[in-house]
Parts: structure tokens; sequence; C-alpha cells
């Protein structure tokens, strides 16, 4: 089977000396009349690949010269330390076989415009920058999977299609269900909860959607998010896992995603300043902090981008803001039982200007006050009844807290939108392809 | 903090002969007058309490009296094998302290109707059956990632808002995204074929959904796929992927849900008895199988649940049924060089009855004879360009699959109604809780 026989090019470190075939695709040929660079793909990277006339036959030779860019090809060839190689190899070709010849190629070496490139998405993830970028977010979430694997969070998925919303209604996408109303999931929170009471430690990680019809860099209209609820957890509990969380992620990607982030020309420097534990300020501290810098905001507002810019130059590491004001956050969050003007919720906002990533707290247990608060932000009682159970049958303090996939991603990778970090995005105006 | 001093149930064994702290909730209590036997669990796992009276505080005995199923508690006691136990250990409990008393449980430990506990399937999933289910499908997603992390396949997320349908529109949810018309996912595959392409072997997890109004044990209108897609696959690489991945999930769940089976009484033994290589039969033998047996069937129909489960009767492995007739199968089959009245398509049945849990095949990578297919199928060609693009630019041989987790999870811990697979279920007339 012609699986079995070939290499991937991340690992042509292990073959270095032998002679190997790789499959994959051109991604670029440069000729010097004596001599075929032949810049290859696989998926896994890229290698240079070097044939020369008058060490080959005329006939690997000939069908050098009919490769069009994203032709599949098989080669043969030595493997070579070439540290001026992209990826540090190169490959002596021996041996060319034509899989087959593409048409012109829409996406050529130069630049192209945004929309001209998201018409062509099932292309353009094929360029080696955008997929280093989705090698890293494969990466990012192998890792969240397996930090949480080693604490005994139990993966629990969260069902997306939902009969109650979250919080409103307004930013929901609706569907028919047999008849029925019902909304695409924002969020597995409130399904968490009643997980974390069955299995203790959970975890989900899936898609979730928001109807918003705004067009900013950070936003998706579908998006992925790792959530997170432990029952016995407190507010201090919920911010160290996350903590540790983020640092594992962080350190994954430094780890193993090394020559991706060579391609993407990311500054490492700022990924390796990042130490534990990291730096935490109170809302009221953020705002003091804000309005020092001659930023106007009022207590009791809620953060824009440019404010948690503001917060976030301060720190080198991801900051949490905590202890925000009741009047900004959603029902279940639990009150500080010290001062309950705030409640036990914290945003931690990545370094760089790359905002919230992860949004978490203590949850309400009490029941009279849940009842009380579900009533207060006029919500249907009878599509929480079963939320409130939770509360009624062995309550518990519990937290959690969910991390946004894309953001991470885009701060990780060091990229501008939001677009860039997932296969296939849903924005705005584009479902297609 | 809490959560930092206490044990799981789950690693109770090495804490044998040690104090220990337990966090959980209490499933059943039993009194001799003398002695209380207190049923704890805690997310993973359960165990029996044993609190003497004589050897305890007044206070202590008359908390225990208190105690209602399901409120939540924290225990301190000493660690004791004990094989009569559930789970093979016990504690003498030395101290107790009631966290919260739960009102009188809806779900008392007799039987209860289906429609009763999917009302309440927020709690139903603390009964120990339930989370022992739960707990063997994230066993099962888990093992499934480490297989495909470890063969180098990359995670790429399919979408699941989606502008055109895999397989005609009848069975799919529509949804309005802002005035455009769009459905959820059926099936990630022909994004998955585009991020092959770009990342050479890929595999995606995720949900996916049919609007089928069917009410059968094996459906649901939401449920979990794990797909992969390899460029360079042929249909026997693709195979022996399949079965590597099945076999290694099944021992997986052996060697680590072996209480969770006990818990299900699961007959392991028919576990145990899957071996490698799977058996294969072609779809026409099958069909001759099934005449021999008596059972009616024309060759070009497909198989209904008895069949599958005629068929797979004669196995004790997982049986691979391939080169089904070109009618019956999608149009991105690659039909059989040697018979193109067949493709090179096959479907995992499992043993004892649970049917198909993996389809599978190898992709048609000729650009004609593509076009021609989604003309016979009378496919809008619009919709699918940029699929067709996949073999304009590069196209290789390249083969994929989608394993179904709910029926999976239904086959290994051997229960009747695919209901019980996931923690919130869809069903044609229930999205709540």
């Amino acid at each position: 089977m012609i699986a079995v026989e070939t290499v991937s090019i991340k690992n042509l470190y292990r073959h270095v000396g032998e002679e190997v075939t790789l499959q994959g695709w051109l991604y670029n040929l440069r000729s010097s009349g004596k001599i075929f660079f032949l810049i290859i793909r696989d998926g896994s990277g890229i290698v240079q690949g070097v044939l020369v006339k008058k060490e080959t036959s005329t006939e690997t030779w000939e069908k050098a010269k009919q490769l069009t860019q994203e032709s599949s090809l098989r080669v043969r060839g030595v493997v070579r330390e070439e540290p001026r190689s992209p990826g540090g190899f190169e490959i002596q070709l021996t041996d060319l076989e034509i899989i087959g010849i593409a048409e012109p190629y829409p996406i050529s070496l130069k630049e192209h415009g945004v929309d001209f490139l998201a018409e062509r998405r099932h292309l353009w993830i094929r360029t080696p920058r955008q997929s280093a970028i989705l090698r890293i977010r494969a990466g990012i979430e192998h890792a969240s999977r397996v930090f949480f694997h080693e604490r005994d969070f139990i993966l629990a998925d969260a069902p997306i299609i939902t009969p109650a919303a979250c919080e409103g209604t307004t930013t929901l996408f609706e569907i028919d269900y047999h008849g029925e109303k019902a909304f695409l999931s924002q969020s597995g929170q409130l399904y968490n909860e009643a997980n974390a009471m069955a299995l203790g430690r959970m975890y989900c990680f899936g898609p979730t959607f928001r109807a918003e019809k705004s067009k900013t860099r950070r936003h998706l209209m579908e998006f992925w998010m790792l959530e997170a609820e432990a029952a016995f957890f407190d507010f201090e509990d919920n911010m160290r896992l996350q903590e540790d969380l983020v640092y594992h992620i962080v350190s994954h990607v430094l780890q193993h995603h090394r020559a991706d982030l060579d391609i993407l020309k990311r500054d490492i420097g700022r990924l390796e300043a990042i130490k534990l534990p990291f730096p935490r300020i109170s809302y009221t501290d953020a705002v003091e902090l804000l309005n020092s810098k001659g930023i106007e905001f009022k207590w009791g507002d809620d953060f824009g981008a440019p404010d948690e810019t503001a917060i976030s130059d301060h720190f080198d590491s991801p900051v949490f803001v905590h202890h925000f004001p009741v009047g900004i956050k959603a029902f279940y969050f639990k009150p500080d039982p010290d001062n309950p003007e705030v409640v036990l919720g914290a945003d931690l906002l990545a370094p760089e200007g790359y905002g919230e990533i992860i949004g978490g707290g203590q949850r309400l247990d009490d029941l009279k006050l849940l009842e009380q608060r579900i009533e207060e932000h006029g919500l249907p009682q009878e599509a929480f009844e079963w939320y409130v159970d939770l509360r009624r049958y062995g309550t518990v303090p519990h937290s959690g807290f969910g991390l946004g996939i894309e953001r991470t991603v885009s701060w990780l990778c060091g990229i501008e939108h939001i677009r860039e970090t997932i296969p296939f995005p849903r924005t705005l105006y584009r479902i297609y392809p």
C-alpha cells in the first residue's frame, strides 16, 4: 500500500541520509535550467526537493517540466540536513511520479484580496500560512483535552439544539424542530452544571453559535468553546485551573509547533514570557487603571475591546479581571459574600490586545437566590425548572468557565483576523464554501 | 481549598489503610439501628461508607439520620478493601459534614417509566447506570482522539452551518442565516476532503443532525460523528485504519472501564472475543447469505436493521460489508475499477445486532466522473463547485469514513436504546431539558 511506505515531511528528521518516498503537492517550482527546486507540501510541513538535470533521467526531467502549482506527486530521494531550507531539511531527488496535473491554480504566490481568498477557502487552506494556523489550532485542541483527561475531568457533550436561551434570544439562530421552536446553543454551561452534579468534574468541547449582526475581527457566527465545570470547585480553584490550562496550551504550542510559528513569523518571545501564576486585577481596580490612563470609563459598564487592550497592555501574561458588578454578568453568577454588589466571576484577557479568551466564575448554589435572579432577569421560570432542580437536590459549591478556541488560536498565532483560525469560518455575509 | 485535599472514589485503591476525605452525594442509605451504610457517589464511582454508632459522636450520628437521597456531603474515614462492596472498597467513616440536604428526590431506587425519566434527564444521569454509560462514552471519545493523534491525523473541525446538502434536503434542519437559507450539517465529509488536501490526514469530531420523522431505538436527531479523511489512502488502507480504530476503542474500554461495565452487567466475553483483522464479506455474498437463511432480499436493495443483524450474527467481531451497488451509495463513492456496478465503499456492522457503526470508502478522484455523478444525482452544480475544485487542482486517491459515537456507545455498553448514550438526547418529540 502507498501510505505505508511513505514518510511525512514533519518526520524527515528521523531519516537523514536515507532514501525516502514522499507524497504531496507542489507548492512552488524554480529552475536554474540545470536544477529544479521543488517546494513540496504534504499537510504536515513543507520541504525543498532538488532535482539535478545531469544526475537524473531525461524522463524524470521532462516530468518535472510539466508540473504546475498544486499538482500532486510522489517523489523519491535522499534526506539531507540543510539549515537554509524551510524546515531545515532538503531532499536530493532521484525519482518523480506525477499523480495529477493541476489546472492553472487560482491562488498564486502573490497577494490576493480577502474576498477572493474567502471565496476559495477550500484552496486557501493549502497555503503554508493557513495550514500552519490549522495545525496550531489542532495542537491547542489536543493539548486541552490531554489537560482535562489527566485531571480526571470527564468529557460530556452538551446539546446543540436547545429549547431555552442562556442569555436572551436576540442573538440566537432559531430552528424549526418538528414544529417546535428551538435554538442553536450559545453555551453548554447550564447543561454542564447538570453534568457536573452527575460526573463531578466535566468538560465539553463543541460548536456554539451567535447570530450577531456585527462584523468585527474578533467574532464568528459559529465558534468552538471549551467549557469546564466542577462540583466542589470554588472561585479560586477555578482560576487556578484556568491558568494551568492556558499555560499548558502555550507550552504545548511552543514545544510542538515551532516550525508552524516560524512560518507565521510569530514573535515567540512574547509567548515565552508568560509565567504562572497569572496576574489578577479586580474590576474596580481595572476601572481605576483605565481612568488613570485618561480613558473615560464608568464603574458598572462593561469593557469594550479597546478597554481590554488597555488593561492587558500592563501585563506580560494573560490577566484575570475579577469581581465584576452584578449588573453586567449573567443571572447564574454567585455574588461575593463579602460584597454582594459584585460577583465571583472573572474574565481572562490575553496579552497583545487579543481580548477576552475565558469567561468564568462560581455559580449560584442557593435555591432561593437563584429563583429570585431568574425572576429579576425576566427569564421564563418554566424553561429553567430543570436548572433550578440542581439546587433542590444536593446543591454544592461549583464553578466553571468557557475558553474560546478561535480567540486563543488568534492570539497564539499572532494573527489579525479570527476568520483564519477555523477551516471554514461562518461570517455575517458568508457561509460558502 | 476543598478540592485539593479530597480524593476521588475511582482513586481509593491508592489509599488503602489511609484516612481520606471524600465529597459527593448520597445515593442510598440503609441502617441496622447501630450501623449506617451510606452509598456515596462522586461522579467517578460509588463506594459504601460504614458509620458505626458506638464508634462515632452523637452529633455525627444525628447528622447521618437527616440525610436524604442525593443530599450532598463531605465524609472522612479510613479506606478498606472489601471485595463484597461495589467497587471493591469501603470507608470506615469517622466524620460527616452535610453540604446540602436534598428535597424528596423524584427518582427513587424503584423502576420508573421512560417518559418520567426523560423529563428528568438532568437528574437521571446521576444514577450509577447512566453515569457509567457517560463515562464509557467519554472513554470512547478519548481513545479515538489518542488513536488519531498517534497516527499524525490533524483535527480539523467541520462547519455545522452549511449552505448545501450532502445527501438531499428532506432530512435537514433548516435555519435562517441572516436572511439566507442554510442547513445543519449531516456530515463533515465534503469539508473533510478539502481539509485532507490541505493537511494530508485529518479527522473531525462534532455534532451532526438528521431531521428524521422516525422513532427507532437506533436514531437521534442530534448525534456525534467521528470522521476521518486521508489523502493517498485507498480502500484497503481505509478499512485497516477503521479496524485498528475500533479495536483500539474496544481495548481501551475493556482496560479502563471495567467497573463501569460491571455496573452495566455487560457480557465482557463478547467484547474480549473481538480479534483483528475483522472479517469481510462483499455485499453480493451478504445477499446470498441472507437468501440462504430464507430472508428475502434483492441485489440492489439497501439493508434494513434486521438484515444487518442477520449478517453480523455470523461473526464474533465487527464485520465489513463491502462493494455496495452504485445505486444505493452517495455520489462521491469511487466505482470499483474491476466492476463499475459496485463502489469501493464498506460499512462496518457491530456484533450482537447493534448495526452499522461506520460507513466509509474511497472517494471519486476523477474530475469528469464526479461532474457526471453530480448531474445524475440531480444535485446543484453550483453548490458543489468548490468540492469539484478538489479534483481540478492536484487530485489524489483518498478515502475516509464516519463512525457514529452513540451507536458505538450502545454496542459497547450493551444497552437497548440509543437515548441513554448521550447526556441530553434530542429525540423526535423531546428537546427538554
